[in-house]
């Protein structure tokens, strides 16, 4: 239904549908409410740039989409972009979203930009030092920070996780647990999360004098099949690790059959602390035995960017960028014990 | 950068660049080359309302993203959604996303038609009898049936799997396997893809003058918590299943747990068949015991209905309705075994 048809529909002019959508007061109420009604039993929505026009905005977000034949899909971005997609649905948002191959992420996000077709982005996938972020305080479109980028000062609006103080907790409380022996299975090594998730647990091992090697740590996707070679790995090193510090339930998932095939038992011979997502596809709690996690809802992330990024874009006065930084639950259940003797 | 910075930089008037961008004559080709130089150095994209003016096209593929706060993310989304990506990059197709509660899809739809900012749009997650196709078929822009809706005549573009067929075959193993007691595990009851799996698991059984019982189903969301819950509940039935057929390899994650922790032996005292969507979060055949699948890459269907959906904006005669229908793999593995006695 467009505004033509629909004015065939209702004998009236384009023009004064136009208005009475649009609140003028040349329309009087009852052939208002008559145009709102029909408009709604058709479905007839108002061109987007028409309304464009007439309030400067597109009502939409922008994201970038890394993709790449040899990108797996990644199910930690579908659970926040489902938060996003509650909030952005509470306000009439809709998304724009732009698949690019992960080293033009400038290049899309620029496009993005000058395409006029979003109000507001996000970036996330943050790297060390990544550029974007300067690129994205020289655009004139309000943007939020999915994470950080370490090496950079913080003078970008953001909303972040506290990794550190997570794998911090985390492997502290396997110290007190007697451990001494420490490994990392950790997301790819050029994201910030891995990278503060490595150094929060060196942090904590270092106040006892002690080290995580290169040998005990490793850097891949977070999927099932890397979790699991990975700590098969693990279990094979002279110096076998008796903690693990896990990035993802989802490595998690391999991690806890690469142990119990070597005959293992979890939480008694060897400890497992993973970080939760709290991905509804898999409960730490439904793990045989239940892991102990450090957790944080990606899903209510996403809703609190939405909500940031929405307010940003209906202000009409610039403010200072604002920092949220999310402390992660620890949740203590079956896969952590002592130290075997 | 938009036209009127880039105009500064090069010196030259925002007409000329259009002209040299959009390859008009009268621009000598030394300042065209100038002009895209500078474009693509500086990130400059024509303004896209502008291109569409001049092409008719927005470049974009619309879906709609079933939304509401009890809705869980859906791993089978994303990966459909990358393979769907991969092949909107070569292209330089974006995606716009219209969040939506599950009962308002039609309205979405009907939404981003109207807004003139897609070109061509998909239709997934079908039910039986779905009003959205004959509504599709009134819009004049091109779509895709992402599956089909049962009870509809097949006049619509689609591309589907034959889940009939997957779960006709699937059992047909099992029966072969001496199997008598089935069971099936399946996606949400008013799904598509379920009903049909549904149906060609009963068509397999009939032959051989068997029925599935209501007892013996489980329709749920595809999550490992619900396949450990729906497995337990079978194996306390009095006629215990020896057979079970599991709509996903994420619901046989917990429905394989719920086996072992009952004691009993996968491929042995039961045996299981899951589909398979090929999603790299979680590989059967890197189960302890490797699962029987009926095997079909969601990522593929993804890339095809990408290629399917510019192809059908690009052309500018229409042609009849292209119906595929993707025969799935059985690929035997060690999950499934004889009947026990």
């Amino acid at each position: 239904m467009n505004l033509k048809q629909l004015s065939e529909l209702l004998g009236l002019s384009q023009t004064t549908i136009s208005r009475a959508i649009n609140g003028y007061p040349e329309v009087n109420e009852e052939t208002r409410q008559r145009v709102l009604k029909a408009a709604q039993e058709t479905g007839y929505r108002p061109n987007r740039a028409a309304q464009r026009l007439a309030t400067g905005k597109a009502g939409s977000i922008g994201l970038v989409l890394p993709t790449a034949p040899e990108h797996y899909s990644d199910v930690h971005f579908g659970e926040f972009q489902s938060g996003l997609a509650e909030e952005a649905l509470r306000h009439d948002f809709h998304f724009v979203i732009m698949p690019s191959h992960p080293r033009d992420e400038e290049q899309a996000i620029r496009w993005l930009v000058a395409s006029g077709s979003v109000d507001g982005y996000y970036l996330a996938y943050m790297r060390e030092n990544d550029p974007r972020i300067a690129m994205a305080k020289s655009l004139a479109v309000p943007f939020i920070v999915h994470g950080r980028s370490h090496g950079l000062p913080l003078d970008y609006p953001y909303l972040d996780v506290d990794n550190e103080g997570a794998f911090r907790d985390a492997a502290e409380l396997l110290l007190r647990l007697g451990h001494r022996r420490f490994a990392l299975l950790n997301g790819p090594e050029d994201f910030d999360f891995a990278l503060r998730r490595k150094l929060g647990a060196m942090a904590a091992l270092r106040e006892k004098g002690l080290e995580l090697a290169p040998s005990h740590m490793r850097h891949t996707v977070m999927t099932d099949e890397f979790g699991y070679r990975g700590m098969a790995e693990l279990l094979e090193l002279p110096e076998r690790p008796t903690a693990v510090l896990c990035a993802s339930t989802v490595l998690a998932l391999g991690a806890v059959r690469a142990i119990n095939k070597a005959g293992l038992k979890l939480g008694e011979d060897i400890s497992l602390i993973a970080h939760d997502d709290v991905l509804p596809l898999l409960k730490p709690e439904n793990f045989t035995v239940p892991l102990t996690t450090t957790r944080s809802s990606l899903r209510a992330a996403g809703i609190r960017i939405a909500q940031r990024l929405i307010a940003a874009i209906n202000r009409t006065q610039p403010q200072p960028p604002e920092h949220e930084l999310w402390k992660t639950d620890l949740v203590i259940r079956a896969s952590t014990g002592p130290a075997p003797q």
